[in-house]
């Protein structure tokens, strides 16, 4: 089959597109069950405050109102992601943490009823010292978020290789810079929601996510009701980007209230309680080290990263060195020391992103660009120079198998003539880049890995079956189009049943990068084990070896006598006469190391593969409004063989308006410890008008163990595209960020300061 | 394993009685959907009429309303089971043919505004001159109901075997007799529904149904949608007793609706609409000529059966048949002739039923009795005489692998002292029995085979997706039980995704009895294929040899060092860090002859095994009111190895409720095409009041194919109940029946005429 191909690497609209432009698609909130009540949850007005008292006695009396809860009614089960970061009550009993936070909620026949209960319900507090700044955080004497955190230090991952400070002592030119990047919104268009289900002892779910199956998990716990009583549903999800990859407080709320009444239960979000309640994005403080050899060889990297977490663990431990990973997935780094704190403040809880570590990355990145500059050389000289190729290890030990980043680098810088517009640039004219690897999948445990199982209909149609989830990049089409080419029938008569908890087996989600690499190769997997059973039976008849044989367009032929063909419907009803219908499985797990942990042992294979990118900025500088104006992205990525290259085209122009255009708009501005742009009037995301001119270059590497050569599609993008703008911004104006996003008040200040 | 069962074989509550009840369990007309519509159908008040216009107009124009259709909005495709029965346009377009018949619908916000637009459609007939009773029809003359079908005969099965005229020749006694029996409703406790959605392209159903894939099928069909847009999911059903097992013009109707409005529909029949436009019970006429010699071996049979089919075939050449096959299935006949007429009346479609063909089995049964007598033995001594038994096979040709039939005589006949009894029969109180088989499953094709698969959690519960199909009778929770004994896992630890056509597998449904043996035998070989797969982890863990290893109670240990255990929940998560997560698939296809055909040809391996059952009744009749009695009711019956006794003897009791005292109380009575009694208040059926003692009595074949020696559960009650009564009238009066139900009308009759 490898020699041709018939649809992977085929431009095909998505499956979903259809409902999602006609309006077909249903979200969690169009859902409307029989009997469904609405819920309110109250939010603690406090950023740190004691609960002294909730009475929820007048709220309990208002007519239509179904269940009032606090923490009380909960089971006293912190959460976590890891045994060690178990912080979070999702109802807190002994204090708030946060302004937004969930105190208390109730469920009612409507949503005004429910917000009149809640407006009823009477809160004590004693107020504690608040903490917002995550350097402040680390000092001592600062007000105490959680016990047994001192300096209110969350999670600290600790990376050393080589002799770092014998390497500075022997470098040509050392630089060190501090960099920030205010914290963002993940903004996604769907703000959060969650149906819950309760009957006969079996909670049903649906709520917008990147891993139901780690979601129902989750519940179980926090609800002590078995894992098979839990059933979290598919439903179509309004982005996601890293933010919805946890379970929520929403989800235990809505559940508890359904338990509660035995109805269905709906929360739906306002925007700003979207905003203020669900995940966050990082704040970053970065101090970055870096010391060249003369030839621009980089020989020894000092970083220390602080990251604003907020009230809550989540998923510290990644969170806390994921930037570093896919720094050190794209660069030689013989002499490396990396600290990463990751640290408790009195604002909403952070998540993982899909740009996440920006003023860490962009701020590596410009320095680069400051140190090529020192030594005479350009951007592209230097990443060349020590960019990781195919065959070489990480610093913390994953071998890369397959490399396109020089290519990425030479293609994008190819198509706006980067090299002579870097030496000839004009005052306040740029052009800037930005290189970044990222990991397809990571250890994960036994969720590292996925299985998928495919059946026909008797007219020759199939279903496949696994728990890839759809969060908006196209997975579903995606695991579709490569059913597709293995079963050689039509898309259109290819069905999935995907994420559902009960049909499906464990899959990592739509998260770290794996619904390609791992979860697509589960598919392709029961898929050829499927096409294997067909062929069997197809070679007996065709009087012909396996190897001959040809499943296209729903016929099955021999290569050597094309003209002799079966329908495919044929094979699979003689399959079911001879009482073995045709039903594949598959599975994958990628070459990962398990022994692998994100704070002890931060060492050995992270990935079964990695992909890479080059983003590519061309910007002016109005000196006079500060305003930045961004005029050309070029995005070149190896996503090894692309399934859909207009599927990964529309990954990389969304990550391009999400973190390259966002890296000069886009940010959380807080006042002690209030959200102060929490709805789309305030905090301005890019539309059309905002957006640049755009290329993409998909570079293809065959990945040796990707699905058909296939890894993750487009994340790289959104990871380098702020390190573009930073680039692109020093090479306009000779001075490096000192703080993201590059609004014009930050820009006319820097505009001020002495370049380099 | 096969030396200790740890739940197969133990009387444990069914898994869906709980919902049950509680009221919990849903059926299709509890189902609401948002934005659902509601649809009435209009129906023929002639029995038989031409179309000349149908005028919706008016209907259209009433507020609320949102489709009316008739038959100009199908697709003009003809429905049957067989392409050679292909003759029910679900919404005639050229004539009417039975009283009831569907006409046009719509579907409107509610059912009062659907009621209004109803009453303002105006139909002009043309009534044509109808006929009602099957000889009638059959005559030459008769009003001609489908062109093409002379005589009104929709099918003829014709069987011969032997030399049956020589035979006769030969014989020392021939009997020669006519028995009637009247049509019967089958009375479902939940009168039939439907809704269907569609949407985006996708049509998804429920109602109660016997095969969601039959039915899925055979709409893909009618509305020309491709069979993987087609969707028709598990919903609790209310009692099919075999009228539930094909596509119902209430399907086409609400699916067509659905499709013009693009709404969620519903349709939910009274009890009147059900009793007059869904499946009816074959009245049915047979000649019955039997010869023997001197000691009772029976040497020739002549068989004429008339089935009246009602307007359409149905599953017509099955239920033309059936009645012959499940009696030569239990006795020897090497001389028989049998011919079977379907035939076409003026009356409601007629389908297959759990008691069809009473006038002929309870005939054959009570007539035997009758020769026996004249010979001087007892009816006991001429059925073991003449009863199959394993290793033999049937005059069709179908070998019998396992037979319990002498042991059900035994043993039934043991509680009542029944030989004693029956001699000293005093005059209107008597004993008598009645032996008959079953096929489990019969040859339908690709369909006759059934696959399961079977996936474990995290946790390690697992779920079973199989198509088996619950109509009552307890098949879910069979399945997951004996899931629970390979899988070595409690109950409660199993899910069951079950006959939703997208995640299931092709199955033959609660249809032809292949439940247990067919489609249970593809969870037990799924179950085993996972337990294989969990058995090679634990052998390497404990150190054993994989036939040592023993599952039960969650625990996996070997039985030679049963102190070592592991949790399954552990080899399950090591199972998913190999990746290779525990998915079994099983596929199981009865041992049939798939040449074989109903009409053509009716010879060959009819099924991979047969159950039998003896049923045995006593009785007074009141010779004033010529009411029956029934005081005593044994059943005795071989399904193999019971895998719930405790459900089994539940559908024993069901059967002697719905056949042995329907006997004598049910019957539809028809006035010119006119179903006189179509509600539960004229027709009665049996409550508890009406109940006898009843025994039960479990013989346990080990059937060599079927699942832990499991066969059908029930039916072989059902079928011979009818007979047991009219035996016993027999004994108790010295009249054999001449139309069956045995109410106090035709009993006062026949205790005028002459004894034998």
């Amino acid at each position: 089959m490898e020699e041709e191909l018939y649809v992977v690497g085929k431009r095909v609209p998505r499956t979903d597109s259809i409902y999602k432009v006609t309006g077909a698609a249903e979200y969690t909130a169009d859902i409307k069950l029989p009997n469904m009540l609405i819920a309110k949850v109250l939010r603690s007005p406090y950023p740190h405050a004691k609960i002294v008292n909730i009475d929820i006695s007048k709220a309990k009396r208002v007519p239509g109102v179904k269940a009032v809860i606090t923490g009380k009614d909960g089971y006293g089960v912190k959460w976590g992601v890891f045994k060690y970061t178990q912080d979070h009550m999702m109802l807190p009993i002994d204090k708030v943490r946060y302004v937004g936070e969930d105190i208390a909620a109730c469920a009612a026949i409507d949503e005004e009823t429910a917000q009149e209960a809640i407006e009823l319900i009477k809160v004590d507090y004693e107020p504690l010292e608040p903490v917002f700044d995550p350097e402040e955080a680390m000092k001592d004497g600062a007000p105490l978020i959680h016990e047994g955190y001192p300096r209110n230090i969350n999670i600290h991952v600790h990376i050393e290789v080589g002799d770092v400070d014998k390497a500075f002592k022997e470098a040509h030119y050392v630089r060190e810079d501090k960099f920030r990047a205010q914290g963002e919104a993940y903004a996604m268009l769907e703000p959060y929601a969650c149906v819950a289900y309760y009957k006969n002892g079996y909670l049903d779910l649906w709520m917008p996510n990147a891993g139901p199956h780690v979601r129902a998990k989750a519940l179980s716990n926090l609800l002590k009701i078995p894992l098979n009583r839990i059933r979290v549903r598919h439903v179509f999800i309004g982005g996601a980007f890293g933010g919805r990859s946890e379970v929520a407080p929403a989800d235990f709320i809505v559940s508890l209230l359904s338990i509660k009444t035995e109805r269905p239960v709906k929360l739906v979000m306002s925007r700003e309680e979207n905003a203020i309640s669900s995940r966050q994005v990082h704040d970053v403080v970065a101090r970055i080290k870096t010391g060249v050899k003369k030839d621009g060889t980089i020989v020894a990297r000092d970083y220390e990263v602080i990251y604003d977490g907020g009230a809550y663990s989540s998923t510290g431990p990644i969170a806390a060195s994921v930037p570093f990973y896919v720094y050190e997935e794209c660069y030689r780094m013989a002499n490396v020391r990396y600290h990463g704190y990751r640290v408790y403040t009195n604002k909403g809880i952070r998540g993982m992103y899909g740009c996440h570590g920006r003023a860490f990355l962009a701020g590596c990145e410009a320095q680069l660009d400051l140190i090529a500059k020192e030594l005479g050389l350009d951007p592209i000289e230097i990443r060349l120079k020590n960019g990781l190729r195919a065959g070489e290890e990480t610093a913390t030990g994953s071998k890369i198998i397959s490399c396109g980043l020089q290519e990425t680098i030479e293609e994008a810088t190819k198509k706006v003539d980067f090299k002579n517009k870097w030496k000839k640039a004009t005052r306040l004219k740029g052009v800037g880049m930005g290189c970044v690897a990222i990991m397809c999948g990571f250890p994960m445990g036994f969720r590292s890995g996925s299985s998928c199982s495919v059946k026909f209909n008797d007219d020759g149609q199939a279903t496949i079956i696994t728990a890839i989830v759809d969060n908006g990049q196209g997975n579903e089409s995606m695991a579709i189009q490569i059913a597709s080419e293995v079963l050689g029938i039509p898309m259109e008569d290819i069905n999935i049943i995907n994420a559902d908890t009960e049909a499906t087996s464990l899959d990592p989600g739509a998260y770290s990068q794996a619904a390609t690499f791992v979860g697509a190769n589960a598919v392709k997997r029961a898929c050829e084990d499927a096409r294997r059973q067909i062929a069997e039976i197809a070679r007996e008849k065709l009087s012909c070896e396996i190897k001959d044989i040809v499943i296209k367009e729903r016929m099955v032929f021999s290569r050597k006598n094309p003209e002799n063909k079966i329908p495919i419907s044929w094979i699979v009803r003689e399959a079911f006469l001879r009482g073995k219908p045709i039903i594949g499985v598959g599975s994958y797990f990628p070459n990962i190391d398990l022994k692998r942990e994100w704070v002890s042992k931060p060492f050995g294979q992270m990935a079964g593969s990695f992909s890479y990118g080059t983003s590519v900025a061309e910007l002016t500088v109005d000196e006079n409004t500060g305003k930045i104006k961004v005029h050309k992205f070029i995005a070149a990525h190896d996503c090894g063989r692309p399934i859909n290259p207009m599927a990964v085209e529309g990954q990389l122009e969304g990550g391009i308006m999400q973190a390259g255009i966002a890296a000069i708009m886009e940010g959380n501005i807080w006042h002690n410890g209030f959200l102060m742009n929490p709805d789309l009037l305030e905090y301005k995301i890019p539309t059309a008008k905002d957006m640049p001119d755009i290329e993409t270059v998909l570079v293809t590497t065959m990945d040796p163990e990707g699905p058909f050569g296939a890894k993750e599609g487009g994340l790289t993008i959104r990871m380098s595209a702020y390190s573009a703008i930073a680039s692109a911004f020093y090479n306009a104006t000779g001075r490096l960020f000192k703080e993201l996003p590059l609004t014009p008040d930050k820009v006319l200040e820097l505009l001020q300061t002495e370049e380099g």
